[in-house]
């Protein structure tokens, strides 16, 4: 059975996930005499359940609400083939060499001058994607056992990157306006950072609120917490840009990571951090460690791209495309969907967040959504913690309007089939409500 | 001080290298109330000095013998062009868009079709680099303490890859044939792999002799010793090619590292591993989290120039001009180096090693070297332990045969002059001896 992860969804293992444990799992053939030992860590990493979802929502005839993947609508295919024929007509031996592992360096001039507070281009590290970001900060980070904090429910790509360096990872209540800053100084003490993604999150759709924003920097400071900010949604904004980033704040106590792939392209594999002098030297020595330095073409390419505005142009159809699939997806929602199902209303991003009524799981959900023809991510992969396995992730940018306007009649059909058929309210169920995002109800 | 790292070359500390320790290396500006505490493994991830004797080598009047770099003459540069156009043209929003983590399939078809043993797509994980192979490596099978044997002296971007794990790395005597089996034997207890790279070596150019190959295949099945073997400098052999990979042998007990730098450009960032089933999964996970995938688009554009024999034709043109390259820097050391300096003759790739005449040192001879206009890396950067600091490593291939020439002359006068000025024979030098290479003497 050949497996393949499509990322933007990552690949946590979810235990207890009854449709997954009938034998669709890719097991590693044993064999004899292997005179491998696995690092302790490597038996931390658990096989990806989200691929086999993944891997169902490729067969033909399935509508795919689960992938994180931008409309490929969006790519700027033709620029991106003048770049490449200018690049390599202009500058070719330099562009197909070695490189500096810190990025080409009007990329990283570009990438400063770009964002929203003063940043000195040296402060700029050009990454293998913003995934790469998170992997650098883990080893820069994180021992064995160290106290790291997410959100509840967070990005599964950073639960990937952190596992590796064997870290506790502590999720924080959080609320549709972002982190309850309480339970933040709670379990701040000895924490070697907070990751954070305040627009747009993924899985949530959700935006932290320029309020929860200005308390949790203040907060961060009071507790000497690290924040590591990753925004890569925060330009699809649909109606008004989202608040100031988290590290425009605080500049020396928080790591940015940023991404080329919402706005450009995800197959380029480009992104940035941003950090501060104090760690930016760790954070470049393991860049070199971990590739010597990102494809040099590439970041000629997109900096050719970039230049003269190109992004000023290009992301507001990013944006109005992206508003016009979500506003599709909330009219089917609201037309559709049972009551007792609620979801929330993203102003931007790529993803809606979905819960069930009392006594469903996505989990159970899913092989009777298939079999109507739509997939989705159940919630639970995203939690650190105990998950809410009501909750579900749907992506409103990759499938057209049409087809979400199926897909969502399919989705609802299933809720619908699977509630007449379902037991009886567990009272159990409720027991981790107050870790859940609150949602509107429909 | 902007630093610039150039690969090829690594960047570990070196201990007590006198010239390094005025001031000229960055160092992090104090700032106050930083929230920030580093991981261990990042406390042993030491500065760069090799990237300030490239930054040295880059001044404008240097011939630069340092850098790892190959000749950008060999870079496909039009080939590139029309693939970039063919796969933007017919396959953009694919090749732009996320992909799997096990790479690009017809590529991985392509590296398991090229190698000379039997081997299953399925087993092929393209890397972003092969230096990426090294880190995945180091997650899946170094613990903190964990022993991992390397050669003497070893390629130090390995070593740097392998640091943030937190290894113990013991080198294994060589010689020019390879390494020294007595040596391993008595070192291998417990270890978790042994690192070789058998092909012109990165720093020695040596290769490892096809009795020693086979001695040490059987030494690894019998010493239950997973091989991690690395190949980017295998297909530039000047009159045969080496003998058959360790990983042909044994498969099973082999983890295979190639790249695409050496044979197309470095600047695309292409590598790949070829893993058994038993290591494969754990592999691709620590990928997933390490960047999601390598960029896809660079991906088809590597396939599509490798497609109908490419690097058939290709390939042949570098080796005979690296091979006349080296020939040049043979004549100009027979010709300049005085009496004393000891040298190799490699059979492929890029690097050649030297030895100093006794009771000198390397990195003592750096400035009054680059004074005279030549730069080159001293050897002790590529030991894992105690290093032999006579060594220094020369590459033939980013220099012209004209800049050789008055490179190696420039280099001959500047041990001459320290030969001159240098004290009487330090015995003690003489004590590590044992760990070296072999060489002929000019």
């Amino acid at each position: 059975m050949r497996l393949v992860f499509l990322p933007g969804t990552g690949g946590l293992a979810l235990g207890g996930l009854r449709f997954f444990n009938q034998g669709c799992l890719m097991r590693p053939k044993e064999t004899s005499n292997m005179p491998w030992t696995q690092a302790q860590r490597a038996k931390k990493m658990n096989p990806s359940v989200i691929r086999e979802i993944l891997k169902i929502a490729e067969k033909p005839g399935i509508i795919s609400l689960a992938g994180g993947l931008p409309s490929p609508k969006t790519f700027p295919v033709s620029a991106f083939s003048a770049a490449c024929e200018k690049v390599l007509r202009v500058d070719g031996h330099a562009a197909l060499q070695y490189a500096a592992s810190e990025g080409f360096a009007p990329l990283r001039e570009m990438v400063a001058a770009g964002l929203p507070w003063k940043v000195d281009p040296a402060q700029v590290l050009i990454t293998t994607g913003s995934q790469q970001g998170l992997d650098l900060a883990a080893k820069v980070l994180i021992d064995t056992g160290s106290r790291v904090l997410v959100e509840t429910p967070t990005y599964l790509g950073a639960l990937q990157a952190f596992t590796p360096m064997e870290p506790e990872i502590v999720g924080v209540a959080s609320d549709e306006g972002g982190v309850d800053l309480a339970d933040l100084s709670a379990k701040a003490v000895g924490a070697r950072f907070f990751y954070v993604l305040p627009n747009f999150q993924n899985p949530t759709g959700r935006t932290m609120t320029e309020a929860r924003r200005a308390a949790l920097s203040q907060a961060a400071v009071r507790l000497g917490l690290p924040l590591l900010e990753d925004n890569p949604y925060g330009d699809l904004w649909f109606d008004t840009p989202p608040p100031l980033p988290l590290t425009a704040r605080n500049p020396e106590g928080c790591l940015y990571l940023g991404s080329f792939s919402k706005v450009l392209a995800p197959g380029l594999r480009l992104g940035f951090l941003v950090a501060p002098p104090s760690i930016y030297p760790k954070l470049l020595q393991a860049k070199q460690a971990a590739d010597l330095h990102s494809p040099g073409f590439n970041q000629r390419v997109v900096a050719e791209v970039m230049k003269d505005g190109f992004l000023d142009r290009h992301v507001p159809t990013i944006r109005a495309l992206y508003k016009s699939q979500r506003d599709a997806m909330l009219a089917a929602m609201t037309r559709d969907m049972p009551e007792g199902v609620q979801w929330n209303t993203p102003a931007g991003g790529m993803f809606l967040w979905v819960r069930l009524p009392q006594g469903m799981n996505a989990v159970d959900l899913l092989p009777g959504a298939v079999d109507k023809g739509v997939a989705f991510v159940p919630g639970a992969a995203f939690y650190a913690g105990q998950a809410d396995t009501r909750t579900l992730r749907l992506s409103f940018v990759t499938a057209s309007v049409e087809q979400i306007n199926i897909g969502i009649a399919a989705l609802a059909a299933a809720i619908r089939e699977m509630h007449e058929t379902a037991p009886a309210t567990k009272p159990h169920d409720e027991s981790h409500d107050h870790e859940t995002t609150s949602l509107k109800t429909s």
